[in-house]
């Protein structure tokens, strides 16, 4: 599974853990502005009592095009239509792709992913549909497809609000403190609470009565 | 464009350039065992005019389970039916990922990749059906895609024996002594000659009458 130790992979990872899987955990390094993505993917593979957790590297900044990896300001305060800049070009094919790889390897055909189509930002690699399109190719492309495996993209948040996926979480005991998803966090790693991700997160925790404890 | 150095991809490059089209390669560097793919790289890129050149490692070793990026020994002086120890874990679609990303920044819609279904010693990922489903993941997974563009991953040899490759590349002027094919050079990076790679491409030299000119 595709780990970045956000909200929504911890919930992810929560539930395949619940489901018997043993989690072998994939986390992308692609440039990021910020190293405390991996220190949160640390903390809550720990946590969640992942079988195996991975690192891999592919420097997406040379190509450029996103804010999350150029030096184009984050938008704060604002939920806007479309497709946002924090859009990073073919991220979750690299993503996937690197877990197929991994997945093949390891022989297993279940590759998990916190994908979400509702609150999603306007990803268009967020979609039920590209997730369908990526688990055809995954089988068209390997070994272990032609031999008669059909691998499967799971995406058991695709369809949930945030303020469900967090009482999902809730309830399989995930430790949400330890998660990070803020695009445009301070130097110290705290979340800058003004950014999309943040705001939605904010929203989600506040529908239910909560704060979210990521924030400062 | 992909552009690997070897002898496909250097063809690939030529027939796109005689189209008309501006390339710009990509040289994905997966662990390979082998630097000298690099520099051939390099020199096909110069060769034949390409118009930018990048190179981007992501190490597929930490996966394993392939001859090309473990210690498994690369067969020689037989060409084996079925899926070979060559064949390296979702290696196409890792690439092709990565093109994506690059083509999509760049605002291009052609992706030119060398595969070829004839010889291609039968890995899965080159055969067409395989290729479509990228084209189709390729349109679903990004801005461009939504935003009405189609993109297209364009395969020139994907019918060709390699014979066929080798007499359209040879009218295109390329210099097949540049380009480097070899699983299992020695220390100098001189070609084997009885890997697969190398026994496909003497023989398809030798069918028309000529030697390869990248055997020493």
């Amino acid at each position: 599974m595709l780990l970045s130790g956000g909200l929504d992979s911890a919930t992810t990872l929560a539930v395949a853990a619940s489901h018997g899987f043993a989690c072998q955990c994939l986390t992308v390094l692609y440039g990021q502005r910020h190293a405390v993505e991996v220190e949160a993917a640390k903390r809550v593979a720990s946590a969640l009592h992942a079988h195996e957790h991975k690192f891999v590297e592919v420097d997406l900044r040379q190509f450029g095009g996103s804010a999350l990896t150029d030096d184009i300001a984050v938008p704060k305060d604002e939920l806007g239509g479309g497709i946002p800049v924090t859009y990073v070009p073919a991220r979750n094919t690299v993503m996937l792709s690197l877990a197929l790889a991994f997945a093949e390897v390891a022989g297993a055909h279940d590759i998990f992913v916190g994908v979400n189509a509702v609150d999603y930002s306007g990803y268009p690699d967020c979609r039920p549909e590209y997730i369908r399109a990526f688990e055809n190719l995954a089988t068209l492309a390997t070994k272990a497809g032609v031999e008669g495996n059909q691998f499967r993209i799971r995406t058991p948040l695709i369809d949930l609000t945030k303020t469900e996926i967090i009482q999902l979480g809730l309830s399989l005991g995930v430790d949400y403190s330890l998660t990070h998803s803020c695009y445009d966090p301070d130097s110290l790693g705290r979340a800058c609470g003004h950014c999309d991700s943040c705001l939605i997160r904010a929203k989600a925790f506040a529908d239910l009565g909560l704060v979210d404890p990521a924030l400062p």
